[in-house]
């Protein structure tokens, strides 16, 4: 029985909670993770990058469910990507951008309409077609019965660093719980600082404690990747920086 | 051992935890399922819709722990009522105003001591009796064993929308994350729209992505009702609605 | 196996859940509870305060994983404590001042790195260092293998209320999702009111629904101690209650 764990942008609410029943009423053995909820609505880059920097973390086998879906109901398709020894159910959005072309093991379709519930509303296929699929792959269901196989599918590359003059241009893809603007820079190399608009930020520190009272700090966050941090504050709020901004190495 | 679902107002904090605490010291493999636990504080209403619409999503035999309590330690009963093959645990103050009495199998107080914490304050029936009752019947104890059999229990009529001169009006009952406005109207036969109000809301669409930007929508929402959106943003924001908020059929 | 209740600062978002796939991938059949994640950031007393009177609801061998850390990746130790039958796991901040020492078993440094994720981070030590380390205790490991034997941890004394001319002064150390203000002043005695700066509330009552509309009353709350609340509404908001407030008995 695989490890089913869940990444949407439903925030509190009952939108998850009637996943986990239909989840359990299919899978009744099934283990599920909330991955994360908490993702701006409708914002398709957060989720992806938030999914590239934590699938690692579990375990060979487990079933993602991936909902972050503004085109609910319309004719985008839904997909079961495997790779990395683990499943990937998402809309055809971009969702997925983070796993390369090498990763891909396959990629069906999720269009057999007897593995969805009897009723599938127009507006929250979450609980109508993810959650029985989920259930029906970590029973171990083979992606084969979900649908037609096929080649790709969308990859947005704004979710990526762009490099020009041999700096690199990214941008801010996640504000955590405590303020924390985070980047898709790797933070593997070093950096002499980052800018978003016309404010630089110089001071480079390893942890949160190192950092000054109100003076923002740049600092290798915990998704391998730069983030501005302000000690015992959100740097977010103080800078009104939000998810989208351009953040280019100084 | 079944499962047992959550359904309360408590929404973060150490409130819930407490609960599962209690719930796994007295049934050490239950398994458990948070429903919601988002609804706005003391709102019956809002917490008695939400559960009617979700219920039938969990298996035969789920225990339901519905608890948006105001009266909490008054006299206020606290009632287990059988129906649809589940157990539903609640205050006796409308909150199962969904469930109509042609279902229900049987009702009881639940009111043996024995089953509830040694220390009950009057404060946190939640932990201190509801918790330890639905753990003792996830494991099979008998629903007589809580208490003496009763006839009834409070129903609400405001969870059920009025008919007048063939038109009906009903109520905003939720508010979605995405700021989706959920009536209790049910979404079954057609409409020519919304009004609450002096506003009149006529553009109905299918899905979120047919709407225009900028223009509320009316659609069938996933609760089975109508609900008023409002494309990549908050239509309750942006139109001041609220829950408990009448809503008429145009 | 033993259960493990986690208590944090990380409030929504993809820290918990990162946590959870590493017990998971270390400890597949782990029963894991969320205590709280609502902690304001880095309040480190409040985090010791719903510790303190939330533990003894989870059955004996439990291990907590408590992680409010605004220290991480700095020298400060991380430390496993036994006590009353269950593992406390926590950076040596003073988040486990409410353990006495006439109940402390032992204590451990947690230091041995083979029990780490490979890679540890110095922004997220729960990830890399408490959840590896709790799964393993989960499954059995002994305490000593975690690194050395100390004698005593950092107990921050501001946890307590003091007593002054028979009266007793505490703080606000909790406000909970209805918008009450938690003391840490126990109700087991009488009190004649509470006084918060000039403003006195000296109305008692037994139960929230006791309380009148629109005047703040002093009640019995469920953590055991003095909690200030308004009916229908949040006595925080309305009265500017904030957490380390001074809170002097009447």
């Amino acid at each position: 029985m695989a490890l089913i764990a869940l990444a949407t942008d439903f925030g509190e609410g009952p939108y998850v909670g009637q996943m986990k029943a239909v989840l359990l009423s299919h899978a009744p053995r099934a283990q599920i993770v909330d991955l994360f909820h908490s993702v701006s609505p409708q914002a398709v880059l957060e989720g992806a990058f938030l999914l590239s920097r934590t699938w690692a973390f579990f375990p060979r086998g487990t079933v993602f469910v991936a909902v972050v879906d503004p085109g609910v109901g319309t004719r985008r398709n839904i997909l079961a990507v495997r790779a990395w020894g683990r499943i990937f159910l998402a809309p055809d959005n971009g969702l997925l951008s983070f796993v390369p072309p090498r990763a891909v093991l396959d990629v069906h379709l999720v269009e057999t309409r007897s593995l969805f519930l009897p009723t599938v509303s127009s507006t929250f296929h979450g609980r109508d077609i993810f959650a029985p699929v989920a259930a029906a792959l970590s029973r171990g269901t083979n992606v084969r019965r979900l649908g037609r196989k096929v080649r790709g599918f969308l990859r947005d590359g704004r979710l990526f660093p762009e490099r020009s003059g041999g700096r690199r241009t990214g941008r801010i893809v996640h504000i955590d719980r405590f303020g924390n603007a985070v980047t898709n820079l790797p933070s593997t190399g070093a950096v002499r600082g980052l800018c978003i608009g016309r404010r630089r930020y110089g001071n480079i520190v390893r942890t949160y404690a190192e950092a000054p009272l109100r003076r923002p700090v740049v600092l290798r966050g915990s998704f391998g990747t730069w983030e501005i941090a302000l000690r015992n504050g959100s740097a977010a709020r103080a800078h009104a920086l939000r998810v989208g901004m351009p953040v280019r190495e100084a």
